[in-house]
C-alpha cells in the first residue's frame, strides 16, 4: 500500500445484482417490476424533453411536489415525507442520522445485505440476532438494550412478511431508539406500518418506487415519519447535498403516486402470477417460503441451489443466488410476467425430470 | 430535547440558494445557465419515454455510458472517471474517502459555504487560511503538514481563478495528501488541471453538469483522477448507494458531453455577455472582481451590498448575497442572457442615479 493510501476510508463494498446488457435474456434476478411504469409518467418525459427550463435551472431541494404527492397517498403531513435517490439513499441518511449511540444496532442475521455495509462504512456497531428455523424474527431478539433497530417487511431475500402487531410489539418494546421497518416490498401483501405513526414517534417506514412503482431506473424513494425524525433526517441530507432529486425524478414520481388503479392493477397481477408460479414450483418439488414479496425464495431437495442458479443462467434465466450460511441452497426468483414464469418452470421441469 | 434526540446527529445545514416559484422574475442567484441543453439532451429525454424498460429496471450501478464518454471528452481512462449526483454528491464522497487522517483539512476562508458543512458532518478537522486582501489564494498557506486541500478554481464566490502553476504548485508541496480541485467554473476561462493527472496521483479535479451543461436539474457531477483514487471512491460509493445515477441522468449526460461545438458556442455566449456586464458594472462605479466564472462579484463604494440586494429583489431581480465577514458589501450576480443583464443593469443605473 502506497504511503497515501494509509488515510483513506477502506471499505468492502455491497455488491448489487448483476445487470447483464445481452439481449432476449429472462431477468429474475433484481426484483424489478415487469410491467412499465403508469402512462403519465411516460407523458411526464415526454413533457419534461419539452421544458428545458426545467433541465438548466436547478430543481426544488425540498421535492415539495413529491412530498405532497406522497403525504397524501399515505395520509400524513408534509412534514412527515423525506424523499431520497431510492430507498438505498434513504436508509444511509437514516443511518448516519438515528444511529449514533455507540450501542449495537439490531437486524436480522439473514436480511438485506447492505445493513452490515453501511454499519461498517459509518462505524456503527451491530449485532445480528438469528432467524428461527422458519426464517422467521424472534421478537424477544430485539427487546434488550440497542442503538436501534432495522429490518426489512417482508424481510429479504425470504420473502416473508411478520404482521403489524410484531411491529407494533417491537415498537412497544423500544421506546427510546428509532425503530426502522424497510417497506420495499410491502405493497405486494404485507401490511404497513404507516398506521402505527401517529402512535409511535419513534418508527421510521423506508418505502421506495423501485418495485411496486416501476422506477427502478429513475432512484426514488422516500421515508414516512414524525415529524421529529424527518427533521433531523432533512438536516443530514441538506448537509450533504441540496439537490438530490432530479427534476425528472421529481415529475415521474408525482405521476407514479397519482395513478392509484394502475399500482393495483400491476401489484395484482404480480401477486397472482407469485402464486401461480409458487403452487408450479411446490409441484416440481420444491420448498418455497411463503412470499408477501414480488419473488419467490425457493429450494429443491434434490438439487443444489448453486447447481440450479448455474443452469438456469446457460439457459440465459438470471435468478439470483446467495452465497451465504444457511440459505446458499435457495434460489431468489423475481416475479416476472406469466410468460416469463412459464419459461423459468418450463426449464425445471425439464430439468427436474433429468433432461437439463 | 426528547430522550431519544440525545443519539441523533445534529448539524447545522447548508442553506441552498433560494428557488422561487414566482414566475417573471430575473433569476441570477444560483449560478445557472441562461441556455437551454444540447439539443441532444431533449431528444434523449423523449426517447426515454417511449423506452419504458429503462425505467423499470435499474440503471447500470456503473453508469458506463456517461463514464465512457467523459472519458473521452477528458482524454483519460475510463477508470478516472467517477460520476455522482451532481459534483455534491462527489465531493461529499471524496471527503468521506480521502480526509481520515485525523489532520486539518486546508480549504480558503472564503470559499464554497458547503465545505465547513461537509467537515463537520464528516467528522473532519480543518483550517480556513485568509485570502489575501485581492481575494487571491496565498500558496504558502498550504504548504504545511495537512489532512488535505480542497479549493475551487475559479474560486467561488470571488469569481477568481489561480494559473495552473499555482495549482502545481501546491500539487508539488503535498505528495502525501490528497488535493481537490473543485472546477465548476472552469469551463467559462480557468485552466483545467485534468492534464496535470498524469503526473500527480494525488490529484483530484471535481466538474459539474449544472452550470457549463445546463443541466442542473439532472443532478450531475464527476470527478476525474488517478484510477488509484477513484478505485477508493468507487467502493465508498457501492458501500452507501450502487445505483445513484438514474437512466434519465446518464443518457442527459452523454449527449451533453458528445455536443462539443453546442457548448462551447453557448459558453463563448456566456463570457462575452459576462465581459460586456462586468464593463457596464464599472461604468455604474461598481467594483467588479476579475472573472473566469459564469457570474460576477461585485460591490459598490456608495451602495450598501444588503441594500442593493434587497432592492433589486423588489424589483424581481435575484442575485445571491452572503452575510459574511469581509463579503457582505458584495453581490454575486449570475450571468444570464444579454437581455436579463440589460434588465439588471437598468435597474441599478436608475438606482445609483438616486431614483431607484
Amino acid at each position: 500500500m502506497k504511503a497515501i493510501e494509509q488515510n483513506f476510508r477502506r471499505v468492502t463494498p455491497y455488491v448489487p445484482g448483476e445487470q447483464p446488457k445481452k439481449k432476449g435474456i429472462v431477468k429474475l434476478n433484481t426484483n424489478e417490476n415487469p410491467y412499465p411504469p403508469a402512462p403519465g409518467v411516460l407523458r411526464a418525459l415526454a413533457e419534461l424533453s419539452r421544458t428545458p427550463d426545467a433541465l438548466r435551472r436547478y430543481p426544488d431541494p425540498a421535492a415539495q411536489e413529491l412530498v405532497q404527492a406522497l403525504a397524501a397517498s399515505c395520509g400524513v403531513g408534509e412534514d412527515q415525507i423525506f424523499p431520497g435517490v431510492g430507498s438505498d439513499d434513504v436508509l444511509a441518511i437514516a443511518f448516519q442520522t438515528f444511529f449514533q449511540s455507540g450501542r449495537p444496532v439490531l437486524f436480522p442475521d439473514i436480511t438485506y445485505s447492505f445493513y452490515p455495509v453501511w454499519a461498517q462504512l459509518f462505524g456503527v456497531p451491530y449485532r445480528c440476532p438469528a432467524l428461527d428455523g422458519d426464517f422467521r424474527m424472534r421478537r424477544e431478539d430485539y427487546y434488550g438494550e440497542n442503538g436501534g433497530i432495522l429490518f426489512p417487511n417482508p424481510n429479504a431475500p425470504t420473502a416473508i412478511a411478520e404482521p403489524l402487531s410484531f411491529v407494533e410489539d417491537i415498537l412497544r418494546h423500544n421506546p427510546d431508539t428509532v425503530v426502522i421497518v424497510d417497506e420495499a416490498y410491502v405493497d405486494f401483501g404485507a401490511e404497513s406500518a404507516i398506521r402505527l405513526l401517529p402512535e409511535y414517534e419513534n418508527l421510521l417506514v423506508v418505502q421506495t418506487f423501485s418495485k411496486s412503482r416501476s422506477l427502478a431506473g429513475m432512484r426514488i424513494g422516500y421515508a414516512v415519519g414524525s415529524p421529529l425524525l424527518i427533521r433531523y433526517m432533512n438536516a443530514v441530507k441538506y448537509s450533504y447535498n441540496s439537490y438530490t432529486m432530479s427534476a425528472a425524478a421529481i415529475r415521474c414520481g408525482v405521476e407514479a403516486v397519482k395513478d392509484e388503479a394502475y399500482f393495483r392493477e400491476t401489484t395484482a397481477k404480480i401477486v397472482a402470477t407469485r402464486e401461480r408460479t409458487a403452487r408450479a414450483l411446490k409441484e416440481l418439488g420444491f420448498v418455497v417460503l411463503p412470499s408477501s414479496a414480488n419473488f419467490l425464495f425457493a429450494s429443491h431437495p434434490q438439487y443444489p441451489g448453486r447447481q440450479l442458479y448455474q443452469a438456469l443462467r446457460e439457459a440465459d434465466i438470471y435468478v439470483r443466488y446467495f452465497d451465504s450460511p444457511r440459505i446458499d441452497n435457495y434460489l431468489r426468483i423475481s416475479v416476472g410476467t406469466d410468460g416469463e414464469m412459464e419459461q423459468l418452470l418450463g426449464f425445471l421441469a425439464s430439468y427436474t425430470r433429468g433432461e437439463g
